[in-house]
């Protein structure tokens, strides 16, 4: 599990004194630099080298989160298959869970746009941040 | 249905070369405004008055969106309950569906924090705008 | 000058009950595009052919913006120097003049990170959007 | 001066390869809230008890700034007024600084819409956070 820390901004909030639903796509996205540096080491965003696609998100609004306090987002492996993976994440505050999400990521070569299996030792990585229950309780 | 038109900005890109995964849930968000009308005709985003919260979005990224070419968001109604209703859209570019997203919304009173039923005038306005496939064909 | 209207989000707006002063930067940008399709025509951005870097940006908050009207955005030329132009541009809400702001951009040649001398066709083209006090009144 | 640490986003970043102009708005003001709850303890972003309102932002861009290398945003107060002050912020990565900014805040009392002197005890909290050029050499 990737544990990482937000610093909610006044951007993060609307008019009805909550933090907006779009943030956590965000955050969440943010959160999974970790994640993608298993499979990118460098970190080099670009398509000659990078290796994932996104190809579903999702996300479930449990509470409101609310500016002034910071939020923890933990970041989980949840399934992995040949080609693609699935990241579960939490969003915490206050020391509840107020938001979860799910992004379905696959390997991915650009050059000849073909999805391509996750090699063993990235999948023995993943490996190590799969979701258990028994670990948030 | 609603029709709104994206003006893709160079924020919306990533070093990729393509519009970021964050980018959907942004413009669904924007592009439900016509909706937010009908339950709120003042538009006034404040909680004494405000009567919706978001309980999910999904999001299926099914090709890529560029830079350069204006997006195109369709809105549907795809279900209707008794306290909650499923948003659906898609996002076109250059005459093809890059992406699709659905939302649950739930009609909510924050005074006393109650799910309320859909009024009937409200029910009747969003089956106006009943996703139905030939719509699209 | 360059019109373009801006759909206020939900995500727009803080918790104070107007714009935050983050959207402003994102709208300004948006509504350059036309501007920087005059100097990339296809606007492929990309290192390759892209030809404009930005150097400095400023905003004035006048007065506040609100969720629920469009927002207009006027995009003028104020000057144009050997290798650099700046960029003014308002937003109008409901009548009103509500916030301005300044974008310094660069011809610039990513391939051998050199400055370029603004092209006379180019130049012409600024000029036809050249801000003049009257246009506004 | 306060120091905050940016966990650069796939989102911030652009096709041309490197953080979008419109990320430095958005890092800094996420990292003057340290400076805002100097003037609102409990943090409660509504008009009814917050104090502050923008009137003026600015950035300079010094340097290209890149995905997978954290951001250092250094936060320092420039100038107090009688009722306004300016912040100045710079953004460092891997040891050079890439952007700076200014913000000219306003104490205000939003319930009479009116601008307040900066207290005595926030001014001395302010000053501990003057810009002193010794400090980033």
């Amino acid at each position: 599990m990737f544990k990482s820390i937000i610093d909610v901004s006044s951007r993060d909030t609307d008019s009805l004194g909550h933090v907006n639903n779009t943030s956590l796509p965000l955050w969440f996205e943010t959160s999974r630099n970790e994640l993608y540096r298993i499979f990118n080491p460098s970190m080099e965003l670009k398509p000659e080298t990078w290796n994932l696609i996104m190809v579903h998100t999702e996300f479930d609004y449990l509470d409101q989160i609310y500016y002034g306090y910071e939020v923890e987002i933990r970041t989980y492996i949840e399934e992995i298959g040949n080609t693609s993976f699935t990241v579960y994440q939490e969003a915490w505050q206050k020391g509840k869970l107020r938001g979860t999400g799910r992004a379905i990521l696959v390997d991915f070569n650009f050059n000849n746009q073909k999805k391509v299996p996750i090699p063993e030792d990235i999948r023995k990585e993943l490996e190590k941040h799969l979701y258990r229950k028994q670990e948030v309780l």
